[in-house]
């Protein structure tokens, strides 16, 4: 960001970054001695794909929500790496159920290396997020972040069952990015309050953060898929439209359109035939009915939720940082 | 079996089944229930493997174990619906990454869902084995359960990265087959003396019960390929073969073979290029050599091992049911 007066001024991101910095690099270390492996694919394929500038958003939250905690111990550095592994895992997943062809700018993991090691690292990441769960002795974290586990894939599972559904509900749809990644944001954040032992409201504060964080994170995701471009994501413009991913953008444009828009959204994502002129005529529909306008307006609403969940916390740079970032998350989307 | 007299003879299998009775209702009534989910998809494909007729050996033997070790608790249904949970989970990733498409006599999963589906169904059903754990509420358990799903995923990556390489060793087909299926017979037999607080005598005995027998369970396993008929598998004899796998029948024929022989088998199971005759070819070499039996002698070291490996627990049905099984698992492969 360039402020007015020319100064280079730093991003909420960069700023969660410096405040947790030193807990940052024991995180990196022990995701790097995690993934190591006598099966030299292993390491080579996490490489390829935690090395290639993943922005670490997720374990820096429980960093930051532990600190905002006032804790002391070490276990958050093992916790951080965990959420981290879980996230990868999911990625790797994701991407051969998709038939990704990029991820974070560079060629999909998938591509290089196949679908059966892509399913198979997955596992052994995911497996590892458990071991390093284990290492922090705590039963409560454990319930949390397995239960985090178990709530993302059903939320895989149900994104596939209504994939190229236009008849899918605004309801339905946030209920699929509740889960598929409200659930880790949350469990990222909430597990800080767990290990420091402070009081249930200050763990339902950090929960409530990091699931409305999550949302808005998703639903701007979404929006940007139809109005970033493609260096800045890391990935093709248009790709859920592509693959007729019904995000909120399409749901909203589908239930404002008309009888002829409905039958243009049915052909394009139900059927999936497309030509090459169709992401325009859709980037069209989106604009004359303001449905990626609206999808960050709805991003907006939860960050306000996320906001004022911290604010029973007493004022700290870590709060301020936390809810500045939220701000940076919605207009990611202008 | 049918004795000599003309009665039926229980096998070491059913008289398993007997023991632990009561308890394994209770294991398949946590099953059920754990399947469950909002998402229609979950219960349908899980329900389509869990309920085809699986033997459920490997939740028994945990079952088993914390019967002989004395246990009285409750935890132990969990942790055997937890094994269960694990291993389906790997049936379902494993059928993906092989392309299979008979599993338990019937259509494999991946054929009949696709393979997103049973991808993230695996996630779902491992995220679900996790949940069943931490309920047990054993720390000890918990490390020893995810080092084994670690451990399980490390292996089935080593046996993609060694696929179709007819230069692989005897020993590391062995690493394979102790990462891949081993660890978790080990796992599930060890956590029945570590929930009864047992000394760790008894509880590095069972490990090694279950870690040998596991190891002879494969090695039989990857015999029977050549050898059983498809009914009794509910799998196609020669899927190995047709897949290019290499398990130990074919690393002793290729050791053994002359050049013409080792040429078969490059073009074979290295490049995967087979006529319709091969597989016969192929199985009169391994006759030849005699292989199989090998293969299958193998197995009695190990399953002795395991024997042995109980024989300081006292006396009692339960022990002498679980040694029997032993000799039952190597002697399948005649």
């Amino acid at each position: 960001m360039i402020s007015l007066d020319g100064e280079r001024r730093e991003t909420p991101v960069d700023r969660l970054k410096a405040l947790v910095d030193a807990d940052l690099d024991a995180v990196n270390e022990e995701i790097l001695g995690r993934m190591r492996s006598e099966v030299e694919l292993i390491p080579e394929l996490a490489d390829y794909l935690i090395s290639s500038g993943g922005k670490r958003l997720r374990p820096m939250l429980t960093l930051a929500a532990a600190k905002l905690c006032g804790f002391t111990g070490r276990s958050h550095i093992a916790l951080a790496a965990a959420v981290e592994f879980i996230h990868t895992a999911t990625l790797l997943h994701d991407d051969v159920v998709d038939g990704s062809e990029l991820r974070r700018g560079k060629q999909a993991a998938n591509l290089v290396y196949g679908n059966p090691a892509s399913v198979l690292v997955g596992d052994f990441l995911f497996s590892r997020s458990f071991q390093l769960m284990v290492t922090s002795g705590h039963m409560r974290v454990l319930d949390i972040l397995s239960n985090a586990a178990a709530v993302i894939a059903e939320g895989e599972v149900l994104q596939l069952a209504t994939a190229n559904d236009t008849a899918t509900t605004e309801d339905t749809y946030l209920a699929v990015i509740q889960a598929k990644t409200a659930a880790l944001f949350a469990a990222a954040t909430q597990v800080g309050a767990v290990i420091a032992e402070r009081p249930d409201t200050e763990e339902a504060a950090l929960e409530s953060y990091g699931r409305n964080l999550g949302i808005a994170f998703q639903l701007v995701d979404d929006a940007l898929d139809y109005s970033g471009n493609q260096a800045k994501l890391g990935k093709s413009v248009g790709d859920d439209f592509r693959e007729g991913k019904i995000t909120l953008p399409i749901v909203l444009a589908f239930r404002r359109g008309s009888a002829d828009e409905r039958a243009f959204w049915k052909r394009t994502m139900e059927e999936v035939e497309q030509t090459d002129a169709d992401l325009k005529e859709a980037m069209a529909l989106l604009e004359k009915h303001g449905t990626v306008e609206a999808t960050i307006e709805r991003a907006r609403h939860f960050g306000d939720i996320a906001k004022d969940a911290l604010a029973i916390f007493p004022e700290s740079e870590t709060r301020e940082v936390l809810q500045d970032l939220v701000e940076f998350v919605v207009s990611r989307g202008h």
